[in-house]
């Protein structure tokens, strides 16, 4: 573990100082969208690359990729050498869109307002686009960042590809096609799932971005905290978005927990008591980076953002 | 490009020198079975890890992680260095394999003489034990692979990736799927899908194997054009058998492709001009090989079992 208290010693001045987040988000949202539009090209066969595309460009708040860039900087790299791999883990979450919407798991015919991957490709070709830009992540990554000592990029591949595997997002997936519909799911199970369906791939982005920068073991360790408790605030938030939003709001179909009986934080806790846990676990996350001053901001600010998002 | 010209020098012997293949695929067959066995171990959620076991331990002749460590023998390495990607790569084509084998694509109830992974675990986790296993395949080459220099590991990682991807295996699927019942398909396009759903995987072996010795581009170049042709070879041999071959000999449901009215090598050559194909597509790529002399061997005689083995 190495230390760092060169970080530590830059005290925050007003934690409210005025930072623009809407104007943070679109500017990197379209930093992004950018770069997702540059990273696919359509070749022949084109009705994998155009599948592989549809799913990838049907935009969304891109906060993953955001993630792995603001980590990057907080660390003191520049987002260029993260770029790639804030791409890749967004074919990764797409991935996991695509093959969580398919009638055999989900089965969900509006994903992000408009038609699910199969709905528009057929089944056996959306299959084979998620696992196109799964194996296209990695290829992207190697491929196309710059400026990284090959070590870094590595440990990056490693921790990106756990984070999708068995050991995260997919056994998060079993465990909660598992608990469905059983009337016996427990908090902890509940929250197993989702540290593993949501948390373990914003943890990878965070950390990614953090290991391309050459950050230190500790400072690892904090940001990954911090997106562990994000992405279980997300979650929570999530959850009872999918209560009180309407489909418009969500671009996908609201109600579905409910309807498929589903254990969700609000079914344990209620509404109100599920909005103060999420809101606990943002400020333990933000409690995370208050070593870091101002050059936090970014990170500090999407944490506040998940639990007042509306959609 | 580098030269190989100290490679070149050495002349080849007897070609026809005593060479045990049966001996050397059984004895590399056992040890990849051990690293296999050995790579995932069944963890909470149990059920996914089983179904990745499930499918990856199910035999088969583990020709490509055996080309893998082949090839980097050839090239000076030893096989140790190689067994790690050696694993990924039987990983993948696992993946490939399930994900085929799914209603939604070829529909297949058996697989290497078992039930298919959805028929035993279902179509989600089947879905889902794929995509655990593709991500795992690169987890384990950057977490595994010792002694060799990690430009080298990335170089082997985007390879793969890459003859996974919509640029090979996906790629090849797409085309063949959409070919399926078609009255007009070509040669041309019939050996773009083999070349893409067979070949690149299977030069992703060699190639692997070759670069984590260190070998030079323009051995590297020579092993690709062996992989490639023994890769089609193998596919025109596996149409043949799909029409000679009974289901115990192969395993797997026989005489699929005539039922599927699926174009293939037989349907335009018929059999016996299909066998001499393949014998000559073996005869180039083992030409490719002849300056290594005795040392290519395995790989001379593995390239000669592709038109002699019966299932």
């Amino acid at each position: 573990m190495t230390s760092s208290s060169n970080l530590e010693t830059v005290a925050t001045g007003n934690p409210l100082a005025p930072f623009d987040l809407s104007a943070y988000l679109r500017d990197r949202q379209a930093q992004v969208e950018a770069a997702l539009d540059r990273s696919i090209a359509v070749t022949y066969p084109e009705k994998i690359y155009e599948a592989m595309r549809y799913s990838l460009l049907a935009g969304g708040k891109r906060l993953r990729p955001i993630l792995c860039l603001a980590s990057c900087e907080l660390m003191g790299g520049n987002s260029e050498i993260a770029m790639p791999t804030a791409c890749a883990l967004e074919m990764i979450h797409t991935m996991s869109l695509i093959h969580d919407d398919l009638p055999a798991m989900d089965n969900d015919d509006y994903r992000r307002g408009k038609l699910t991957n199969h709905k528009v490709y057929g089944e056996d070709v959306a299959i084979l686009a998620g696992d196109g830009l799964l194996a296209y992540a990695f290829e992207f990554i190697v491929a196309e960042t710059r400026h990284v000592a090959p070590e870094r990029v590595l440990h990056v591949i490693a921790r990106v590809a756990r984070a999708v595997g068995a050991a995260g997002l997919v056994g998060g997936q079993v465990v909660d096609l598992e608990a469905e519909g059983k009337p016996d799911v427990s908090i902890d199970l509940l929250t197993f799932i989702h540290r593993h369906k949501t948390a373990a791939l914003l943890d990878a982005c965070v950390v990614s971005g953090a290991v391309l920068a050459g950050a230190a073991a500790a400072d690892i360790e904090r940001l990954s905290k911090y997106a562990q408790d994000i992405g279980l605030a997300f979650q929570i938030v999530d959850d009872v978005l999918d209560i009180t939003a309407t489909q418009a709001e969500l671009g996908k179909t609201a109600g579905k927990d409910v309807q498929a009986q589903k254990a969700t934080y609000p079914s344990f806790w209620g509404i109100e008591e599920s909005q103060r846990q999420a809101q606990q676990l943002v400020a333990a996350a933000k409690a995370e980076l208050a070593s870091y001053g101002d050059a936090a901001q970014p990170l500090m600010a999407i944490a506040d953002y998940i639990t007042t998002r509306t959609h």
